[in-house]
């Protein structure tokens, strides 16, 4: 997807809400484990529920390969069921040498046609580049994550710099890249360090998880993130995807989802 | 897979030797493939062909993936196929906040039944926690690795401490595990460091890419990384599964897979 029919999507729609499909078999309604395409069914009804008031949707790759072969089938169908209008992404973390970052990219954006692949960076240039050389395809690098984790190494200030680690994979990275392939990852459970991160990228989209479920501010997120095109994806999936248990889950789904897209529009004025 | 009997294994055959089982359709011989299922009856060519010379096999995920559902199957079954007594490791290189991580972690050690799944250490603890919770599987964190970036960010020195970044992973990571569920991925095309890594973590299991096509050499990486109980797996995959191109492959990769293992036994002695 171009950038321009993204900024276009959000603007006409006034919401910058991606849903997060971490589906989990265990936690699904329990009229729908039965089916022999639960995690398929699940996600189909919640894509209906949520796609108004969304541009874009995470498959978290993690919760299919538990599944095996099955649960790629799923991912697959689940793809091809979001409609075009809609910004895919693959949330895989992926990253290795060139030529089998290569085969990840093909994986991603060519048998499964995603629009964006998430990378881990810790491997550099090359690891990173070959989710680069798509036409209208972006990788999502990992800038600074909303876990705990992320001060063990990302916050590491680094020697002959000002920088801290993550700081540096968005300088570097963004020579990789332009604005057109690329995004960052910046976690809204860390909204405070947005206002840095928007000095060293400021024209960059962000992904950024960590909202409902993990406790991050979808106000301070916006406060500091937004820029002239937006600029943000703020993802949601348990809060939204786990909002309902029984048979009626898509009309809670469908009321978070909306919240989210009210409040998001009130920010895009 | 319980160290003692790794530690065994390679005592036994006189090798520290893992075959990359990096399988590109586009790379197999002509021959195989019109076979309906033709990765997995390459790989199971190569097995043959390797088992009395390697004690561990890795499967590089990135490859299968490519392929869809059906890759995921062929790497089930390649898996399955995998003599007991060798090491099964999945490159995978994954990492996630904690809940994601614990859906890899079922992935690799439940679903597929590895023994090992290599992992990015950027989001830190919790991203690497669930892989060690396992009896008798192994997480193999990337510390150092093979390719050039590894200059981009793994070297980079870090203030208050006189660390590189790579170096910090070594040092913290190894308090979140033990010798018996935990080893690091050190590239062999970075030898020279092997005898500073050895310093940090002296006791550790290194797995080690970039012998053969990446050119690293397996003298120098012996001679700066055995330990007491070897202490080293050292992979080959392209140098190895090419070797041969039609339908004698695999006497060729045999006869590498041999040269790798006499060399090997020569530096146990």
């Amino acid at each position: 997807m171009h950038r321009n029919i993204l900024v276009e999507q959000i603007r006409k729609k006034k919401t910058y809400l991606c849903v997060g499909l971490d589906t989990d078999i265990s936690k699904i309604p329990p009229h729908l484990k039965n089916s022999s395409n639960a995690i398929f069914e699940f996600n189909k009804a919640i894509i209906d529920a949520t796609k108004d008031y969304c541009v874009s949707y995470k498959i978290n790759t993690a919760f299919y390969e538990a599944m095996g072969a099955k649960g790629w089938d799923a991912m697959a169908q689940t793809v091809q069921y979001i409609p075009g209008t809609h910004f895919k992404i693959a949330d895989a973390k992926r990253g290795d040498i060139g030529n089998t970052s290569s085969q990840y990219a093909k994986a991603f954006f060519e048998t499964l046609q995603f629009d964006a692949v998430t990378i881990a960076p810790y491997m550099g240039e090359d690891s990173v580049r070959p989710f680069l050389e798509y036409e209208n395809k972006w990788g999502i690098v990992l800038g600074l994550t909303s876990n705990k984790g992320a001060n063990d190494f990302e916050m590491l200030s680094l020697q002959n710099s000002q920088e801290r680690l993550y700081e540096k994979v968005l300088t570097e990275v963004s020579k990789w890249g332009n604005v057109n392939n690329l995004m960052f990852v910046t976690g809204a459970t860390q909204a405070s360090e947005l206002e840095n991160i928007r000095k060293i990228i400021p024209d960059h989209f962000l992904l950024v998880p960590g909202v409902g479920f993990q406790g991050g501010s979808l106000q301070e997120v916006s406060r500091y993130g937004l820029n002239g095109d937006c600029g943000l994806l703020v993802n949601a999936s348990r809060a939204i995807i786990y909002a309902g248990k029984d048979e009626h889950f898509t009309t809670e789904a469908t009321a978070i989802a909306k919240q989210y897209q009210a409040e998001m529009a009130s920010y895009l004025k």
